[in-house]
């Protein structure tokens, strides 16, 4: 990496480009990226276009010699890349829709990672993430590939385990968010606080939270056990959380935590709020609609403040200080989907774990925090067995792991609902899952 | 051990009684007991007597030189005993009733071992099993504590962990259950099938069946898929299995397991049946009066046929083949519960687990399976904390514990919920929850 | 296996044989054998025959009707065996005298298993191995391999890593040797006793020693620390125990721990005799040159007591009752060396261990010991190092890992040394290492 | 920890003070101590006198407010320290020499920490160290204890399993010795290289090395395999390595493994040492002399440049970085001697290992590893099991422990030896060691 760096984003059309390129653009001086490659398929062409644009007119504005390249064709973006992020979405906002609506008519929360969402938002990515990674071993051996693609625990298993590519992350906005929602409620500088972040993807606890190197985790769970809302990111609404199971449970929830300790409340708001307003995705998809009439303005060349609703927040944060760490050989302490390794005595070694790890030059050590408290032990293997069945489904197109998966899912729980759920589903999302279509 | 065997049963005045007699009378050639000592508690006293005299004219029919003691004196009972069964249940059956009719209030199910029931049922009989495990220590301290009272795999746990006596074993008659039941489905001697077991007490997965030596589980998979109640004890009613599910799945599930993987269905389903006949607890109730109204009947001196609809198929072949193999050393395969030292790689090693043991002179000795099948390890691993934190809960008589311990029980997953069960139950239960209600 | 049983015993012209054809006559019963395929290789071909036509004379003799075959074609052997035993020795007696003699000259005991020795018997052994594994794989895909050869541990190691061999079992008549002393040093039936075997081949301790069924350890080891030869076995000769180590160890060491815990000792031992009478390999050479003069006598049609001498004492016994309880899925216990599946918690699941098995018509299943006495763990986790980095050599042929495997050696333990010893030996055993001499 | 630092010193009258009370002084800006308790025993009087006022000296000359005060009342120094630094010799140099000499009549080397030499050493200063540690927990609960007391991996085990205190340190300046050598191998600045720790005190290992973060083992491994003398640091020579063992056990090794991997080579060369120019104690002894000499005169305000050849290079920059970085939360990667908690899979989790570590306000957090390569596993472990026992026997006073501890070290490797040895150390330290003559 002596010359500048070259970044490839797959899915360069999203509606995040602009807070990423915001990113590379306020670390400049200790990142210098000299190429950014945004790729994205034929039905992105548009999106991409207009995003695209949006991101030359940013960097014109910052003043530094970054080239930005549209392409459609990946494997030129791949080549030689340094580091590549994935942010795409298989069937656009529209499956996702399909994977919120189709579980809520079977009284289960679709979750668009951790249950019925997540295991066909699984299905229909992992193919392709597969696919990428070939390609990366043949063009970019040397690169690390940073993946923000939900569901992003599963993801990274599917990695670890599918491919050849070792140099991989997964991210997630959900931990960094946590810590600056915990230094706003101490109300000190973010750079102060410090938590041990173990767990996977979408189910990670803070173990405990340091201000000065000093923990305060009795007091921060107290001021938790305060909040009405107790989700500490902003796209997540969460309930309250009972102040007897909090301080019993000793460690910090993150938002996620709230569709398995509060299974049924949230599955009736979640209900609620698809009749009245939509379902997530609905609204994303409304919300991504403005963004795109506004990141078309010629005269738009800064990040708008209106991409904050989308729910990225800390998402530039988290992937440039990452890339940067890795680069930079920084050695800080950031929580990321990596390689067990030990780390997590319950889970497997060779398993991905959401967990606060040094950022090496050689990318993400864990730290050992010997194992997780014993009340949160079982749910954190459950999803890892779901993560883990449902990636072989994906891998093989097996029906029938496919519904195994979705009975020990703890949002589903019946092999009944199971079964019609993805027989509903499998047929729903058919473009996207030749996989389970094969002739045999 | 030289002289005859010294059995003391505490909780002698149950309507099992005479099933235990009954197989210490059939083993007597192999195991020459010389004294049961039948003990219990001033409130059951009039049921003592009555299953007492049933017990000792069933022994003078079969002209054996046992001498049976009924007692209020645990202590007596206790002293120089070789083998101490444990089948009591604190608060009878109306605090069963309560266990199963409270939860149904809040939408969630009781289930008497491993839901709100078993937690109550737990708190309310671990102070006592340790009470006895200190008179054992005292008393009698190379006895084998064998216990049958539920939640079985708690009271196993906590009896390892929070008290002095290691010679202990946790027992039930569903792994039995379902030899016995897969041995008729292929219309065999139940002396040709072994089954490897491994899990948690209303836990257990059959790994794999083997027909004289060779594995016929795929041929038993199949069966089980055409079956319309899976159930394959007596005792619970269980539901058909999806066929994709359990050739997924691809272990023999015991029948409580559809209380999680068939959640909504059984809750329903208990919901009716408490409506229309009345739960569990309700119904044995009636059948328990029904019994003892037998048992009075002084030319009585066989076990009465009609026990066996009470539910405890095999109770006293799992109980007596236990204490005989232990007392002659005889290394036979048998599964029950016991410190797990490693055989089960995902479960701590010095916790209770259900698993297939040679059962040797120093007791049962576990046979190293690897690990569970990733399916279905989460779901174990979570029993095995709700257990865990039940027992501290016991212990301690710490509130939020209670609350957390059953938040993170797949059955509630609702901490409002928790709280608020919790809260009813231990004014219901409060005569026999001292723990809880200690001055500050 | 419905018809009569076929055994394929490579190497079948080894002095052993009548020992093992002693053992199938005397287990007839429950063992029907019909045929007997003894294998050798063209230097082989008069032993073969020699000892072919004595196993043929005893056969007649026991009225039994088992067909002996005597032959050169290992794959006609192997076809559609049900156990394929392996008791060869690649290089004769000749290569085990280098073994032994090139290390004295370095200072260093040659040890046929563990030591130098052992390495390079490895070395020679594991091709073979594992092109009998291909071939059973292709011929004999359900037959169970039975493997004595040594070095037997790292033997079973490598058919379990480097081969698709599953059911393989490695045998070694140390464990029930010890057993025997044992019962004799009791004075009681050796069916009394029952010993929990943990460790590795060669390198295996007690655990602990029952009397029906009741611990006699201290006892035993009180006992143990008197012997003037603490070598329980007849072919090993060792020095008395310090009763201060062997009481702090508190388990029973084998009787090649003598190389470990009093290596100087044994060193200057094993020097002397080699001085006096030859090594092991020439007094064995003799004994066998008898052996076999003694074996063309036509009117020899038993075992001759002369055999015993040799140093296979139980050897028949130990391979013979193993059989049958897989044959007949006794689920009798047996120390074996097999997979060891977290029996041992310090030792990888996947490597094979010496330990007590309950021996079932799946092959054995190890009963979990927790983890070994801290006094041993380190020598025996040492020793598996060694096994598998030896075992790598020989399959790669890297000449790098036989020094690294050498010098981790505890009775070597310098790489100067190593690399000598190494050198030497290569070119000593040239003509049967081809992988170490490839052209680049 | 608001107002200045408070540092008591455990063996304050150390030649090693002047090294600490520099390394003090130069961090003063990040790390501001304000009061330096030495403490000594009454033999160590003089020498504390001597050193304490050339300590009080340098801190007048650097111009600090830092108070240096002289005591032989350890419960005043420890009252509300901040940092507990042992550097104490229980019998002083003599008592080293009789560790070194001994042996050897044996044919043993001593070895001062992990061999013959270290057992006793540990025997003599862990009922110490223990009473240290009730002093603590008494007077300064909240303070780290920082022990450089060899042998130091032995003595953190023994605080960690026999004490209350969890905050302790075990440090050496080992592994910056060798950062440091391989720095200037490369010729880079030593903060450009990182390399990753594991193992034990004094049997540690680089796994790998990173110049800015790339990893250049190979070369660093080529580079090593080139050097006359392999030992990496100044007090202890070491011997040539073979370039076949370096190269396939594939990490670096310590200056101390020449006495595992070259035993016989270093005894000898150990043995003539010390006939020619005394052992390393005699030597030292002699040096000490001329340092305490040095240290008299009242001119002399700096720390001497004749103190590096005690062999305490780095002490000072390992124990005031390390302070240094719990103070301030640096977060840092340091190799410190901690708890495993599963970092290091193959050794328990509660042991001491030496690691590296992210050094946090509350202590240093081990970096998991995954495991150990195998090769160097068995060592590993067998160190452990010598330290265990050895930690047992000083505490208990157990002689059978202590003859097994020293039969089970490689260097001794033999029971009748390790017998004769300790026999005559225990009478030779008889004064030190009372738990081992009390009264029966
Ligand atoms: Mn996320
Ligand atoms: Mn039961
Ligand atoms: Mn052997
Ligand atoms: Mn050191």
């Amino acid at each position: 990496m002596k010359k500048g760096i070259k970044i490839a984003t797959i899915g360069g059309g999203s509606s995040y480009t602009p807070e990423l390129i915001d990113g590379f653009i306020k670390r400049y001086q200790e990142l210098p990226v000299s190429e950014i490659w945004l790729v994205d398929i034929e039905e992105g062409k548009e999106k991409l276009e207009i995003v695209g644009n949006l991101a030359k007119r940013m960097i014109k504005k910052a003043g530094l010699p970054i080239d930005v390249h549209l392409t459609l064709d990946r494997r030129a973006a791949l080549k030689d890349a340094d580091f590549v992020t994935t942010q795409f979405r298989v069937g656009l906002l529209d499956a996702r829709i399909k994977d919120e609506r189709i579980p809520l008519k079977y009284g289960v929360l679709g979750q668009e990672t951790n249950g019925p969402g997540g295991l066909f938002k699984g299905l229909r990515t992992i193919p392709v993430i597969l696919d990428i990674c070939r390609d990366i071993e043949e063009l970019c051996p040397n690169a690390w590939l940073i993946n923000f693609t939900n569901p992003s625990g599963m993801v990274t298993e599917t990695v670890l385990r599918y491919s050849n590519i070792k140099k991989v992350v997964g991210l997630c906005n959900v931990p960094i968010g946590i810590e600056m929602a915990i230094a706003e409620l101490l109300d000190v500088d973010h750079s102060r606080i410090r938590i041990d972040f173990a767990g996977l993807n979408h189910m990670v606890y803070g173990l405990d939270v340091y201000l000065d190197g000093v923990s305060v985790k009795d007091q921060v769970i107290n001021m938790l056990t305060k909040l009405e809302d107790s989700s500490l990111v902003k796209n997540i609404k969460g309930l309250k959380w009972e102040s007897a199971f909090l301080k019993a449970l000793n460690a910090i929830p993150c938002s996620y935590h709230n569709y398995y300790y509060k299974a049924r409340e949230m599955f009736e708001k979640t209900k609620e709020e698809a009749e009245k307003e939509g379902t997530r995705g609905e609204v994303v998809k409304k919300l991504e609609k403005e963004l795109f009439e506004l990141y078309k303005d010629p005269n738009l060349d800064i990040k708008p403040p209106q991409l904050e609703k989308r729910g990225g927040a800390y998402y530039s944060d988290a992937a440039v200080r990452l890339i940067s760490s890795i680069y930079n050989d920084k050695r800080d302490i950031q929580p990321v989907n990596t390689m067990n390794n030990g780390a997590i005595a319950s889970l497997p070694d060779e398993s991905a774990v959401e967990i606060s790890c040094v950022i090496t030059g050689e990318g993400p050590k864990p730290i050992a925090i010997g194992d997780l408290p014993v009340a949160v032990r079982g749910l954190v293997q459950q999803i890892k067995s779901f993560e883990r069945i449902a990636a072989e489904a994906a891998v093989t197109g097996d029906y029938n792991l496919a519904v195994l998966a979705l009975t020990i899912n703890p949002l589903v729980a019946s092999d009944r609902l199971a079964k019609q759920i993805v027989d509903e589903m499998l047929e729903a999302h058919k473009k996207y899952l030749p996989q389970f279509f094969k002739k045999k």
